[in-house]
């Protein structure tokens, strides 16, 4: 599976299959979800913790670290998935929807390069 | 634009585009990214914060607060879609990579229903 | 050292004498100590993850559990001791002061076993 | 009141009593408590999502922040010590017997300046 040829959709099944197998959807209350989002965003948060910006981006040259790395941002996408799917909520749409807000919100000639006018 | 339709890629487009016409990347260190990701992710949690497990399904059935979730549901994807870019990472890929290990970790029929052995 | 005898600036220089037996001051950026605090909140969360609030009372009553939930409150307060040195914060003037703020919004006669009016 | 002069146990006692008045402990279960504290240490973490850590130290100096960052350092300080007193921990003792765990696990002559050996 590749970004380029994968639907949202079909990442929801992989997850809901996996959670249906195990019977697990009980656990998944809004809330629960939301927590172990937070938890998870957590864990990816700790690779970048004692380093500055700049030197962020080179963490993921060091060996081993690229694939951790990877493991966190799917353990992240994985509560996303869940979260929506126990909401009812369409990923795409949200996304969407919430990008042109930011681009009334943000005019493109007003904050190039700062986040202030 | 909907998850049935819609691949990673296209909604990286979507992110990608819209930060390139704010010259936004420069404060894109992976660093601030995972920052801004749990950031975005207790807002979602603040949602759920007050109410039991049990009743946080209703939650979302509250007058304005599917779109207020929505909004905050495409905040953390929004990050999570600009982490990924900046670390290049696939997130199909490292999703379905992930989802093998946790087969293989939580065997569905020794887990059915609960979380430890 | 007991809550009942032990000023917060004792808790402080117990700390700061940990971070300076280990030169580690240097890493204390506000930046970061504000990151590990919310990593550190995150490990604490995770005992309470996948149980709801009524039954999250009985979780520290598991054998072993209150060492660890006691390390974990420790962590954070240690972040938090930190984070407010860096900063030169009075924690106990800050409190106070919050704690007035609250008291004027949250009127008790109107707020009585409610969040909302 | 000021860390040199106040014990953990009487502020323990200014956010008890503020809670009783409002009979608000209903909703402390140790979960929300958690989340709670996890909610406000990510908008403690905000006022230095976008500066690089060296740059973090001067945050605090521009006009306004002090206070606002005082109130949000006050905020999470305010909840854990909800969270203790739910769960009958006592801080100063918690801290101090982590504190000596971190002592063994790194020692000052092995780690000084440095995060690994």
């Amino acid at each position: 599976m590749a970004d380029a040829a994968t639907t949202v959709a079909e990442l929801k099944d992989v997850v809901r299959r996996f959670v249906d197998e195990r019977a697990w959807q009980r656990f998944h209350a809004p809330k629960n979800l939301a927590m172990g989002l937070a938890v998870e965003t957590s864990e990816l948060m700790e690779h970048f913790l004692w380093i500055d910006g700049p030197a962020s981006w080179e963490v993921i040259k060091q060996p081993g670290k690229r694939e951790s790395i990877a493991d966190e941002l799917a353990d992240v996408f994985c509560y996303l998935l869940n979260l929506s799917m126990a909401l009812d909520i369409d990923l795409s749409d949200a996304l969407n929807a919430k990008m042109i807000k930011n681009a009334l919100k943000y005019p493109a000639d007003q904050y190039r390069g700062k986040f202030t006018v």
